[in-house]
């Protein structure tokens, strides 16, 4: 449903609803579980007007072009993954909604290293929503004798970090997405069960602020029933095209993005 | 809002209007009133147990293996192209859906000879919903003196293909794919202004026919704001993956597929 169809669709539900002869007090009560029932979990996320940062590791930042990092709506700016097919499938669908999308991920990141860059590449921004992908190199670099780091310090660096970024921008919205690893390249069972903790410590860092979590290992998880795990992602961390635009999609659906294209 | 949500909210709905002193008369106006707002022109058209053909040229066939050809919901079955990412995205997100999802595009066909394969290709496997990309070869081939149709045999030749189609299978529902091109690679002034004919033709021939129409040329006319047309399309024909990423969104928005994932 278009953003104009839902105006007029509320427009005339409150002119049915107030001269259907509903008391005051019974109006009031309908109108609002109406209301209730459209904005669940998937009500839209994204409003017009909102700049929107995407922030990670590699996966993330998927060859955007570092020389290009402030310009705004630009694919050179934003590489090829899903942080971008996400942007410019936003921007396409939804013209009239003049939202200015950012991407600065960087490649190898780990939570302590986004917290670094923060000022820079988060707050001075100034995102009305946000929306991280951290944690893969948390324990890859852990797992590769690169990093001393534990789940622990994953979550707790996690949780000041989105603390930190709700204190300076206490109107932000938050996604947190669910660092993921499909079962093939880099991959092995030596990643298992820890990595799972840390996909539970994200989960828990998402609820404990409120955020939005996109739940990438379920997506892969059931995306490996319709292709093997490499045709998703060939090394088990950085997603094909195929895989970035499974999860741009996941993730818009998740953000609740559901204007109709026209 | 997912299917279960959508339920409980019109179960709630439904109570609450009959208990909120209305009559049956003004509840009937009402409810239809609400239904209406809600099945606009991006309600649903997936529904669980839908068998769904993907229907095309190149676009559509992107790479598809020959030998796997009668597989279901299989990668390998389907090349990588928008068809693909399409019925993966609802596979993935949908599971409880159990769609059964086929492609039988196949790289430089025009509408006739769709009509020539249409029996084993389309009506013996019974869609309940068919989708339709078809045009480009028929002015392309005709621009390189490989071919002599017209515009109007196109539309006369598709128009034919869906009436067929629905003498068949009365109760399929049907997508039409609006032909297009980036104005690069192979695409030059020499298409214009006939192209647009094939793109007007298409959506006429899907008004005729109850079809709902995918804006692929608006979709792509907005998108070379934030990429250069080489990026959507080497070619300007065949979409890159992250074209064909574009377009798989656009379809799914088109055909209202709007359950959350989760």
């Amino acid at each position: 449903m278009d953003k104009a169809t839902y105006m007029d669709s509320n427009d005339r539900r409150s002119f049915l609803l107030s001269s259907a002869g509903l008391t005051a007090a019974g109006w009031a009560a309908l109108s609002a579980e109406l209301t209730a029932a459209e904005t669940s979990s998937s009500a839209p996320l994204v409003e017009p007007g909102d700049t929107i940062l995407f922030q990670g590791d590699s996966i993330t930042d998927a060859g955007r072009n570092r020389d290009q990092t402030t310009l705004v709506n630009q694919q050179s700016a934003f590489g090829s993954g899903y942080a971008w097919l996400a942007a410019s499938q936003m921007l396409v669908t939804q013209p009239e909604d003049n939202l200015k999308c950012y991407n600065r991920g960087i490649s190898g990141n780990k939570v302590y290293q986004l917290a670094e860059r923060w000022q820079t590449d988060c707050l001075d921004i100034k995102p009305n929503l946000l929306s991280i992908l951290i944690g893969v190199n948390d324990i890859w670099h852990k797992l590769s004798g690169q990093y001393d780091g534990t789940v622990e310090i994953y979550e707790k660096d996690y949780h000041a970090l989105l603390s930190r970024t709700k204190a300076a921008l206490p109107q932000v919205k938050l996604v947190v997405c669910e660092p993921f690893v499909l079962r093939c390249g880099a991959v092995d069972e030596s990643w298992f069960p820890e990595f799972d903790k840390y996909r539970a410590a994200a989960r828990r860092v998402a609820d404990k602020a409120g955020a939005r979590f996109v739940p990438f290992q379920t997506i892969f998880d059931r995306a490996v029933e319709y292709a093997p795990p490499e045709y998703w992602a060939q090394d088990g961390v950085h997603p094909s095209p195929q895989g970035a635009s499974l999860m741009a999609y996941s993730w818009l659906q998740t953000v609740g993005v559901g204007a109709g294209v026209g």
